[in-house]
């Protein structure tokens, strides 16, 4: 009888690596109010979901996609798929080994 | 006779007071590989020309001024007319009063 292997799907939603994530990208991607703010909602650990972040924004569906998108592009966060919902945390860990003290910049300031 | 007054000369060139910076607009500007680089060549406090910096990047004097323009109207930077030269330094402890730690991320990180 044949062996089946249970291949690992590979995820669909592309991260960069931890090593891969550029500081000027990073910048320039939180370098805007209303990115800033969804990282700030993500501070507290907790994955939430796309409708969820939207919503706490006010933000159309079409609007919140592509800031999340470039987040996630940018390292800054990851996206969870489960069926048709997307989970967003945001990348502390690995944004604090990159570059120590950053997170706690965009935190801290006004 | 009459008292001629010596007019103090405001300065031409407009910077934001220190409370008006911007986190967002400061992550923004300096989130541009060669803006990054400006930021640390100026990071030892050395004030330094336009034309230095310029030559020092290997930039056109028109790619140097734009992107230090941004700079010094993020509040990154100040610019001080000497004659027909422009010295450039670093807001290094206005932007310590306003994001603590900002500019040593900016200055760690590889």
């Amino acid at each position: 009888m044949p062996t089946v292997t249970t291949a690992v799907r590979p995820s669909k939603i592309p991260h960069p690596d931890t090593d891969a994530i550029e500081l000027a990208t990073v910048l320039r991607t939180v370098g805007d109010p209303l990115r800033l703010e969804l990282v700030r909602l993500l501070a507290d650990g907790v994955e939430r979901s796309c409708t969820e972040l939207q919503s706490r924004l006010g933000l159309p569906a079409s609007t919140g996609s592509y800031h999340l998108r470039l987040l996630r592009e940018a390292g800054v966060t990851r996206t969870r798929a489960a069926g048709t919902q997307r989970h967003i945390s945001l990348r502390r860990d690995d944004l604090e080994r990159r570059f120590p003290g950053l997170v706690d910049v965009l935190l801290r300031a006004g």
